[in-house]
């Protein structure tokens, strides 16, 4: 099975996801500059989130690169990680208008969590189909970034009950990570 | 008529569908567990129509694998097909929203048969254009799974009114068989 | 300038335009029939609306099946079709969730000329541009569905204020002709 | 990397930020003229917007066309573009329902030229990694449209404060300015 409709269906699922999201952002009725305000948090929820989605389009745009058949496994563990993704703007807009509230912090790092695991059975489910040496194995190598940010979402779940924003700073820490962009595969590729 | 604009119109249609459902997952006021709780038919509701979109998802695109030539007659039953999908949204929303009452959990049954046979006629267009003995036939052989599931879903509809749960757990049993992915068609390809 | 990309970002449009139209069957309350039954003129303007978007794909599709080359004029030109049928999901909900009155029905009249305007502009400035004698002109032949449309539309608008259900049939009259496919261009492809 | 995914996805964003914008035009309760002329401020704030997304889309496809190689830098300064576009619906919106009142207008200002600085600093990422004298420097020119722009927006946006209806107007020019199509790109490829 070739790739590029599960490329393109992947495509169309994440524009909408990144692009819904900003439909959270409900027009309000005053026209002051204090109704412009009291969105902040709801702002604020949504640049994360479309910093998220956005990494998960770039690594997906590189694990796809560099993957050359599609079986079933792939095409149903493609869409495991888009079932979590499409949560995403349900947990990113609960969070915004709570204004960061315990457990909206607590949910929205559980979608993370799960986006994250999803992504990592999709990698693998990748890997075991090209063998062991793989360019693609190569490239990804010990991967310790896929590796420690679902550490950080297991740690800033439970912390959410005790201070929302501790939460916060480990998502956008692990944001701030990835979007450092993920030269591995790049590299790799421009090597051969 | 090449099938490309098809395919990518179709899964333009298809990403959008799987996705808008998610925004009837209303953002509610609370931010505590019960009011989260309260969400959890929706939530079941959107799980279900997810998998199935992902199932229409993964059988057009293997249907159009094996398909080369897109006639008009092609076009309206692939139409067709979407036209009942997109309908798929609602009822799922409407069965969520009533916790999974008798009328609703019937109206679901209802689009799932529509959509199941207009599948059926899309594919029935084409294996008439390939004519008999196309590897596409060969490789759908009896398509016992194509004729079984409009049944569940003729047994599903009435079963509604008496117990919903019945008919809900039709609708499981029919995705589950189809999650097993089709590798039919695959494997046909495989060989040659 | 190539075409795919004008055909990728007027499939997305018009797939969006064809799905979110579904979004104003609003999903009531009940879960009774009579709750059901008052949906029905949504879900009849829904239906006819879904045909005419399908309508303007198919022959969109078709039209640039036989163009090559895109330039600025024929970039514009789409965006203004695109424009006109982005107003149909707003037309169709207010004809519907009026039970089809007067002023929403020939509005949707309205919208539904300024489309077929728009689309025969974009069809004009790929011909100029294509030269007389080209396949395209060739397989429009006299374009009689083309120049019939508007004139059933014109007629219609006026015929809302009479009597609604007049414009309606028009509207579905309309529809059907262009329903038999436009084999013009298909015939002409398949000759050479 | 190759840059088909790219414009895939950001095709799909455009594609959804043009048409979710149709969603402010809410389906009003009457069905008389005047309900219908209450929303002529909204129609006039979508129309607008729909122009300049059709822009940056078409720029966008020429800046593109010119290019081959899609680095990391490219994908997230593409990335940038589309946040702060996707933020014209909410800014069209809250001007379009405020009867274009001061701050809305100035905040639909602050929108487009962060929009502008995006998109100028994705071409100069673009033109950083194709070298001097590249195709499409020599094509872009002393880009003097590109540079004059975030000029009007910068005058525009405390110009609202002093009369709405002056800024609108630049906003207006601007996208004229563009509308007649830029031709540069499209001669340089041409000549060769």
């Amino acid at each position: 099975m070739p790739k590029n409709r599960l490329e393109a269906f992947s495509d169309g699922v994440l524009a909408i996801i990144i692009t819904i999201m900003v439909l959270e952002l409900k027009v309000p009725r005053g026209a002051d500059l204090a109704t412009l305000a009291g969105l902040l948090p709801i702002f604020l929820s949504y640049l994360l989130s479309f910093v998220y989605v956005g990494i998960y389009w770039n690594n997906h745009h590189h694990l796809f690169h560099a993957t050359h058949r599609v079986t079933a496994a792939v095409l149903w563990s493609n869409l495991h990680l888009l079932f979590w993704l499409s949560l995403l703007p349900f947990a990113t807009a609960w969070m915004g208008q709570n204004q960061f509230a315990p457990l909206p912090t607590a949910l929205y790092g559980v979608v993370l969590l799960l986006a994250a695991l999803a992504y990592f059975i999709l990698q693998q489910v990748i890997l075991a189909d090209q063998g062991p040496g793989s360019p693609l194995a190569v490239a990804l190598g010990p991967d310790w970034k896929g590796k420690l940010s679902p550490l950080f979402y297991l740690a800033a779940i439970p912390l959410a009950f005790v201070n929302p924003w501790l939460s916060n700073l480990l998502y956008t820490i692990v944001a701030l990570l990835w979007i450092v962009p993920d030269r591995r595969i790049e590299r790799a590729f421009a090597k051969r």
